[in-house]
């Protein structure tokens, strides 16, 4: 099986600030698509363009091929894929089964078993490249999971970014968490950086023309790098999400026998935020720690 | 003034993997060089293409119109400027002194100072790029002292890279050091992420075609990252001088009250480092400490 559009029927849970715009891409692309979502009416888009409303995961489930879940929480996907309404009680035999949330590898390969037992292929393929990212199809979706089923999916995350297949099931988070651990570190020498050039007196402009293209440059510079300076810490991903990323970040990173230290230190300093007042707020807002 | 090839005398002090090429440049350029070095031999190639040798600081400070540094740690420094054979107490008045050796804000301002009494002009223009950018004429130099005195060298700098003003004496190296904290937090974010990946059983440029032209992405992962994944730890920056370097930054933040508790860490991590026989190798082997 290769997924087609006008032959393969999509089942997509989670219609929030990423998973809206990638099933609007999906539907766009004319896979028949049928939805769930805690709130509905988040919902309203697709289902004016004719996607299927059910009211609750199995349901979905039933109709679908492929069933596709971006959550939040490892709670919400205990919930969706476990539950008594869950997916992998209600699934037909074959079908595949996609969680995009970021997640923990362990969570992956426990759901991989379930899926197997019950005769459903499954992927881990969480995603980045925010939001933007999302709403113009250019994300990197990093896949755990067979190869095959991997490939079969492949047209349809086209419709949404980039798939790499990054081998067996948990591969994808795993992958995920290393993008999450390079973002700690590299967000904390930015914001360091910065609070050392504010206190300087260093113009912020001239500062960017001389250190953004060399050893230094990363993409957290030259783009979170004037919003800091600017003191814009709208979210474009929230401190509480990457709280949460760091936390499964370091417990898979301890069953690897990791010593992760930086990364320990950034989600505490983020914790500190956060009980602070500040978890709605952008990650760049790390640099409220450092500036002057 | 202008600095002018043909016109314009230039000393250069300091003939290293750094200053080697760029005094190469210089001469290219077809301004009249004068060298010393501590080491002679390091001078034979400029000697053969018609420089002049100068047996201490103050005898090439006589003979010329700039006088540029490039030593190596801040007593090497005071040595040639402040020194009973130095550049300050012999160049002639109105000439030029740029440091361009990474190097404490205070010192520059220091020199600056001393060499304002004498009726010099001082510079500091500690430059980013490594001996890759030096050879390439490709540095980027940031550079404090004032603005009149930038301009008439730009000439000058443009054979060796590209100069940016960052301000008032000391800013230079404001800027460089603001440079070297960016590199701290972020290698020691792909030191992390890379270990993780390994351990985890991630294939290296599978991971690195899903990260990094994301938000993950920086120049250290693209670069130094496949070094360090190959196990290859051939400095192209010693460690021993980035412990000076993050020596000199943390000494400078803690003056302007910024706690850059990330890069304490790191300079910390790449103590250990040396103190267990690794000083002579690159940064990116700070990935000795997490990998599998």
């Amino acid at each position: 099986m290769t997924a087609r559009p006008g032959h393969t029927r999509v089942g997509f849970i989670g219609l929030g600030l990423m998973g809206g715009p990638m099933a609007g891409h999906i539907q766009r692309a004319g896979f028949e698509l049928h939805v769930y979502n805690r709130t509905r009416a988040k919902a309203e888009e697709h289902l004016a363009r004719g996607a299927q409303w059910h009211a609750d995961p199995a349901s979905l489930a039933r109709a679908s091929d492929v069933i596709i879940t971006i959550v939040g929480f490892p709670k919400d996907i205990e919930e969706v894929y476990f539950g008594d309404a869950g997916i992998l009680g209600a699934a037909p035999p074959g079908a595949y089964v996609v969680d995009m949330t970021t997640s923990s590898p362990a969570l992956a390969r426990r759901i991989a078993d379930a899926a197997k037992s019950r005769s459903l292929r499954a992927l881990d393929a969480p995603v980045t490249g925010g939001d933007v990212g999302a709403q113009r199809a250019q994300l990197s979706i990093m896949v755990g999971g067979e190869r095959a089923d991997f490939d079969a999916l492949e047209p349809l995350f086209r419709t949404m970014g980039s798939a790499v297949h990054q081998g067996a099931p948990g591969f994808g988070q795993h992958a995920k968490l290393t993008n999450q651990i390079a973002i700690a570190g590299t967000i904390l020498g930015v914001s360091e950086a910065l609070g050392y050039a504010m206190r300087a007196g260093l113009d912020g402009d001239k500062l960017l023309q001389s250190i953004s293209r060399g050893a230094a440059g990363s993409s957290l510079l030259l783009h979170a790098g004037p919003r800091m300076l600017a003191g814009d810490f709208a979210p474009g991903f929230y401190i509480k999400h990457f709280i949460k990323d760091l936390g499964l970040a370091l417990e898979s990173a301890t069953e690897l026998g990791l010593d992760a230290r930086g990364t320990a230190l950034v989600k505490e300093l983020y914790e500190k935020l956060a009980q602070t007042g500040h978890a709605d707020e952008g990650t760049q807002a790390l640099f409220r720690l450092f500036r002057p």
